[in-house]
């Protein structure tokens, strides 16, 4: 039988001839459902996309998070049309940086300042700098196999970094205090900064929100100690609080780090910190050729005029908590149990007598074989596209994926 | 007087609040000339630009190197556009980058691959993971005072980065084989990459050209010691040959970094490498959020099929050397006597008697007086969209802006 995936494997084959893995980095299929995904996408609209092959599916990925408002949303769209016919790349900023700084200054309670970049690694890596230079000091925290993008203080890869490249970068347990303490005391005036996600979600694992406590506690000791707390909004960020993640879990970072959904899948990054942070902030060199770019500019702008005058989080929320009932009642109805994890906007889910991810993996080939599309190994992400047609319709094919399941693991 | 910036001003002091240092990295006015030039740029076309203030220039910079066809090239905006409207960044690649690889591939004679990301230093910095991957070895040389990014290995910068980000790290001077072989010495068995430019453009002083010899002697070392050669194209490239620069220059490196020009001005960069790097390659991984995003590579497509097809390369070294035996004399007959120096395509000249910039400064002042914008201290950019009359408006201009300095200079 023919693959219904036979385009996406041609394509595959060429690109395996002149990239190396043939599709790297996040979306490799390797990382997914090896034969049972489309590994490339011919277009999107809303809350669906099509693959290169013709099948369309409802999409809980989001491009791994930048779509938001739903694919080529016509608003921001045609903001970033108007921008371009002025122009994009130019020998200065547009007009359009300043506003956008100004708005989300405003939107974030405790930042007096902002700048931009591309990826979010751009900012996450910038900002440990940053501590670096207001504490003159070395030594980074972080949350063991928490993400912090590619680079090699922090990257999940084996390849090509040494040691050298993290003998300041220190990793405690998400919701650990007493091994935070311990680090703590261990480099004692050490430490420059403290870098988390405002919750755990990390590939291959169930997401972990904060425990009670667990960030103003960090908060509380970075504040005694003088040391930077960074939160890492890369992924939540836009998903949970308009003003940044730390509003909805109850706590208050230094530096924030923006990206994924700022533009609704334009290419653009940002991070905000507070007034004494703004003069290492302007000693840190910080750029990049397109860094200043007004297309993206004025799509985020767009973006988050939408996202307030819609209350996009409100409805993710609602649309969230619907799939969670849905997912775990239908789960219910043939027998399984699940590990449902994370925010609403954002979920995940394992199955509870699961070790090696099979279930999750063979639940999701036959979810996109029903046409919707999710990952075996990566939180999801919900747009403000998805409508109560399209959560039942998810909903349906969940009831079969698990039917099916049922069939393939007799045992649950 | 009321400055002739003032809107630029204006935005400038709102920016001032809530950006660090107002405009951020390579754009910044504190680089260049603060007060007498524009700050903001409002909308471009072909080899011109207007400021908020709604002056006109003709384009010296080209947006620091991206705009090489000249600004809003309606059949690079065509494809970008015809791209967006199917989509941007998916949960996959877009068959473009599959063509564009190919593309990019076939162009590029030594290489086998291409990855891709969206700033320059995503690719320096990926590449000396790769050549450490590779080689299993940690030291990396490279070129005193020359640009490969702001990331803490190489930035220009003071702030933000420890000794431990420069550990293995170590700089010899442009044109100085002495001093690189010394350092091979030294360094027996431990060097994994050698990073260079295709010729010496650093900020601040003129270019230098690759002395006979010195690339191709840099290859051979490379190669009898199983060292990483890699040419950061990132300026350069596609100006000088649009099969990478190591053509114009004669030498082969083993691995390739592309960006500015390479979307005219749609964020992109690529790393190109041969097929004995292709293991290692895979190996470190890469990746963010937008990195695979189709409406750059679409751009890329449709630049490099215009780039070979109007023969762009050919244009810029003429139109260079009529710029370049134009500025001389109109600087002779002034009795000025300057350093041009860069590939034509690329130029920048000093004064011969100069020691602090004071007249490169002038000179530019006067020549945005006068309507033609470049930079004192850093190389300038030709794009295809410069025709003779532009060429003979912007000498006219200088005409005016060496009279004038003969004034403020009477020393010459």
């Amino acid at each position: 039988m023919e693959s219904p995936f036979s385009r996406s494997h041609a394509l595959f084959s060429r690109a395996a001839a002149v990239i190396p893995g043939g599709i790297f980095g996040h979306t490799s299929p390797a990382a997914s459902l090896p034969g049972a995904s489309p590994y490339f996408a011919q277009n999107a609209q809303g809350c669906r996309y099509t693959d290169v092959d013709g099948h369309e599916y409802i999409d809980l990925l989001c491009g791994y998070g930048p779509i938001i408002l739903g694919y080529n949303h016509p608003e921001v769209e045609a903001a970033a049309a108007r921008q371009a016919r002025d122009g994009n790349c130019f020998n200065h900023p547009a007009p359009v940086m300043v506003e956008l700084a100004e708005r989300l200054v405003a939107l974030v309670d405790f930042a007096s300042w902002a700048v931009f970049g591309k990826n979010g690694a751009d900012m996450t890596s910038w900002a440990i700098q940053v501590a670096r230079e207001h504490t003159q000091r070395k030594k980074i925290l972080k949350i063991a196999g928490a993400y912090h993008g590619a680079h090699p203080w922090c990257t999940p890869g084996h390849g090509g970094w040494i040691p050298e490249d993290r003998e300041h970068i220190h990793a405690f347990p998400w919701n650990d205090l007493d091994a935070f303490h311990t680090l703590l005391k261990r480099f004692r005036n050490q430490v420059a900064g403290v870098i988390v996600t405002a919750f755990h979600h990390p590939a291959f694992g169930d997401s972990i929100l904060p425990a009670p406590g667990f960030l103003p506690s960090l908060q509380d000791s970075c504040q005694r100690a003088g040391i930077v707390l960074i939160l890492d909004d890369v992924r939540s960020g836009f998903r949970l609080h308009l003003g940044g993640s730390h509003r909805h879990f109850g706590f208050e970072p230094d530096l924030i780090c923006f990206s994924k959904a700022l533009g609704n899948g334009h290419p653009i990054s940002a991070a905000l910190g507070r007034e004494n942070l703004r003069i290492a902030a302007s000693k840190v060199f910080l750029t990049g050729s397109f860094w200043q770019s007004a297309v993206p500019m004025a799509a985020a702008l767009r973006c988050l005029e939408i996202l307030e005058r819609e209350n996009v989080i409100a409805h993710l929320e609602q649309i969230g908590a619907i799939l969670r009932a849905g997912f775990l009642s239908a789960a219910g109805r043939h027998g399984f149990s699940l590990h449902y994890s994370g925010p609403d906007a954002m979920p995940f889910f394992t199955f509870a007598n699961e070790r090696n991810f099979l279930r999750n993996q063979a639940f999701c080939r036959a979810m996109i074989r029903n046409g919707v599309f999710l990952h075996p190994h990566h939180n999801w992400f919900l747009c403000a596209a998805l409508q109560d047609k399209d959560v039942q319709e998810i909903l349906r094919a969940a009831d079969g994926a698990f039917r099916l399941l049922r069939e393939e693991f007799p045992q649950g």
